[in-house]
């Protein structure tokens, strides 16, 4: 009961790096000044690298001897327990990057709480991430605002995005079985916990940049269960090409 | 010699079929208008059709005991044949159009020298291939038509189409050493000898249609021989991630 379900968080945690790390992988090359896509690229592997992290402690909590590569690469789309925040394309740089706001300001506290978990392999990962990651909120944050702050256009595309997002984000902190039985063993924060350190970040945000908080309610929800949107198959279908054309296949 | 001269020319007459048929099928769901989704989408299906006969008798050909199927879904980009021309992205509704006609223009006389194959399974699918294939040039000129004669702006993307297209047109007429051999034997026409009638339809339609051809000479090449864009790649993790996440799978 508790080595499942702290199997399934690891694959939440893992597969929210990987996916999303993926996602911005997608900029590079393709990034609107070479700071901005040197930025980018190196955001992407450290949450590739998370993701690498989580899936091997995944995989050893498991015991069945799957690598974190055999996990990245070998999953079909309904393995995965990604949000589905993080699957969401793209879009234009400021929707990227409103989407990395979004998930950093609810990954920090979530690492952050994670980093006293009372399994210590956890504890440790997170606490590395959490690292990474408030660099990478700082960076959001900044652009964010540098953008919602800019010319009237600008702004408006940020207010676009953010409003896009928004029913992508409720699924954060939704709980549901797998979170109560990690909360009681005190391996991981309930959800509902995180909602009030994002709704101040995101106030924050909203307030320097003259951004309005949509007051809907409705979330998208299905991701931490596997239940994907369309997109998940055409990442994996990128991601996984080699490793299923190449089963194996090593550098 | 021959045989293998055989082999690869079923493997180009194939995946020109499988690969154009994909692109065109991406449009499913996403046509213009009711009409036109449903045509493309018979379009599609008529070119992989195409693609299952020549692949077929490719595998034949070959005596390996490679199916369709198998040499549809278990290369690699490598392995692929097609002009660069059908790999090209969509683009617009138009850009497709343009891609369609100026293959068609090419595809028709091709199709009804190979009738006349020495060869009679060729000359059979060729038959066959050539009487859809007549029905494909008849709308894609008439779509054509109906887009370079309308406002001034489906005009400018017409001719824009038309512009960016051309240098991937010049590879259908480049012959090299499987050429020789096949021509040699009556078993297909000299590429160089196609020229002449597809510069016809292609003139008819610029001149009707009020468009300027483009008078570069250069020429992409490399599909022919394995050498292929980046592009086919992507195509490929899409359209082969089934077989290669589940190898083997039938309906």
């Amino acid at each position: 009961m508790r080595d499942e379900a702290l199997f399934q968080l690891l694959l939440r945690l893992g597969d929210n790096a990987l996916i999303l790390g993926h996602r911005v992988s997608e900029w590079c090359g393709h990034g609107p000044y070479l700071e901005e896509d040197i930025a980018l690229a190196n955001t992407a592997l450290d949450l590739v690298g998370q993701a690498q992290l989580w899936l091997g402690l995944a995989g050893e909590v498991e015991g069945k001897g799957r690598s974190a590569d055999n996990l990245a690469y070998l999953r079909d789309a309904s393995g995965f327990r990604n949000l589905l925040l993080v699957e969401r394309p793209n879009g234009h740089f400021g929707q990227t990057l409103m989407r990395q706001f979004l998930f950093d300001a609810w990954s920090l506290p979530m690492l952050t709480a994670l980093g006293a978990s009372t399994d210590t392999r956890v504890g440790d990962i997170a606490r590395k991430a959490a690292v990474e990651t408030s660099y990478h909120l700082e960076r959001s944050t900044d652009l964010c605002l540098r953008l919602a702050d800019g010319t009237q256009k600008s702004h408006d595309m940020m207010q676009e995005a953010l409003d896009d997002l928004w029913p992508y984000t409720g699924e954060m902190f939704l709980g549901d079985g797998v979170d109560t039985v990690l909360a009681d063993d005190g391996l991981a924060p309930d959800p509902t916990d995180l909602r009030g350190a994002w709704q101040k970040t995101v106030q924050q945000l909203a307030d320097v940049g003259t951004l309005t908080l949509p007051d809907g309610q409705f979330a998208h929800k299905g991701g931490k269960t596997g239940r994907h949107s369309e997109h998940l198959g055409y990442i994996l279908s990128d991601m996984q090409f080699l490793q299923r054309a190449y089963p194996g296949a090593t550098w």
